[in-house]
């Protein structure tokens, strides 16, 4: 059914061809993680919501297969944040952006960023380095579901703290991010919420819980977690080749 | 480069757009298996090659992720086999059958089936049922790279040996076939080319051969060979995620 959004996507020339083998990739670590939420990513997730609720300005990233397959839930981040989002393409086409940005509106979202492109993030390459200058450019947390790996080590090396969610535990968006959630997109996305809200609900500050998730957390211990898992489940594979029978 | 040509592909109606993402879902395993030719699926490459010249009736099975990726590599190992090739989709559209077949024979191809879809696979849904009965429906021999595990499945069914290219050494194909190949597709039909000319240069009878060749190879073994491989490369990784310093 995903896919097929996707596909419905790709025709509403909301999401990009390349952006379907991006998620194909998902797809192959999804599977070896076993298409379930991890305990190290629901404690990225926590950590994740702790960050963007203390966060200044924060601001959720939306590219094309996002747009795709979770508008409704990034509204519903933004909202809870009440951070804008910014239509964020690798493929950058100002026709896409335009297509995404309406999409998000007709769900609701309030702040739409992306279209007026008028700063760029260091060391990129010109048409991927479009960002808008009250947007991501001046953010001081940026939420980045499925993001390119050059782009998040410059977000990063500007000084912005970056919430990654990304399938693979190996790519280089994962390993640079502040913290990395190890989950598929929708899944990653609704637990978000929910954490964002349980940590509203508390009633202590933002800054307290920030220090006392951050005290605990290890982003590189946790990305080790989730290939632990990996090897795991591929050994249990490997033995069910083994135990086929008429083998 | 590769992605670029898949993309063209869809561009020029000859990929479908699911392709896109089960590219993008071998790419992650490829990228597992370190993006090279493992010994387990050299042997499997030899025992192919045996297969493939001892057939009476071999077919060469063509999607369009391979029309895109590899034709020149299809339409010449088809010549040194005296195999037809055959368009087989899983989104069949009649117009995508011609588009390839039309590729195929630019390319050089001396016989390509696949529209006349004359016989059905049975136990498949209608459209993807589609075969042709002097084709892939009478063969003995079927070489798939890149085939739906169903569809895999009833060709053994049926009686045929199956050599699957295939990256996911956990797919109902890799899982079902005959003969699996865990390697990218044009690593692994470059090899196998390779591989029948040797074996053609060598004079012995395609059938000694075969007994040979077949006598010491076991396919589930070499499934979890590429496991295991997976399981290393990935155990070694995460040694590189410790070892990423400023962790």
């Amino acid at each position: 059914m995903r896919r097929e959004k996707l596909v419905a996507g790709v025709e509403a020339g909301i999401t990009s061809r390349q952006g379907l083998i991006a998620h194909g990739r998902g797809e192959a670590f999804d599977y070896l993680i076993g298409e379930r939420t991890l305990d190290s990513a629901r404690r990225a997730t926590e950590a994740a919501a702790s960050l963007l609720l203390a966060a200044k300005k924060p601001v959720v990233s939306v590219n094309g297969n996002v747009a795709a397959l979770a508008a409704a839930e990034v509204v519903e981040l933004g909202g809870l944040l009440n951070a804008p989002l910014e239509v964020n393409l690798f493929y950058r086409t100002e026709e896409r952006v335009r297509k995404i940005k309406t999409l998000l509106e007709r769900e609701g979202a309030e702040r739409v960023l992306g279209d007026k492109a008028d700063a760029r993030i260091p060391e990129i390459e010109h048409e991927r380095a479009k960002t808008d200058r009250e947007g991501i450019y001046s953010a001081d947390v940026v939420l980045v579901p499925l993001e390119d790996g050059d782009r998040c080590e410059e977000l990063v090396k500007m000084g912005k703290k970056v919430v990654a969610i990304d399938l693979n535990p190996f790519s280089r968006t994962s390993q640079q991010a502040t913290v990395s959630i190890v989950d598929d997109l929708e899944r990653a996305l609704k637990n978000l919420i929910s954490a964002v809200k349980e940590q509203k609900r508390s009633g202590e500050s933002a800054a307290d819980l920030l220090g006392a998730v951050l005290r605990g957390y290890d982003n590189k211990a946790n990305l080790r977690e989730a290939v632990k898992e990996i090897v795991k489940r591929l050994k249990e594979d490997a033995e069910g080749v083994q135990a086929v029978p008429g083998s």
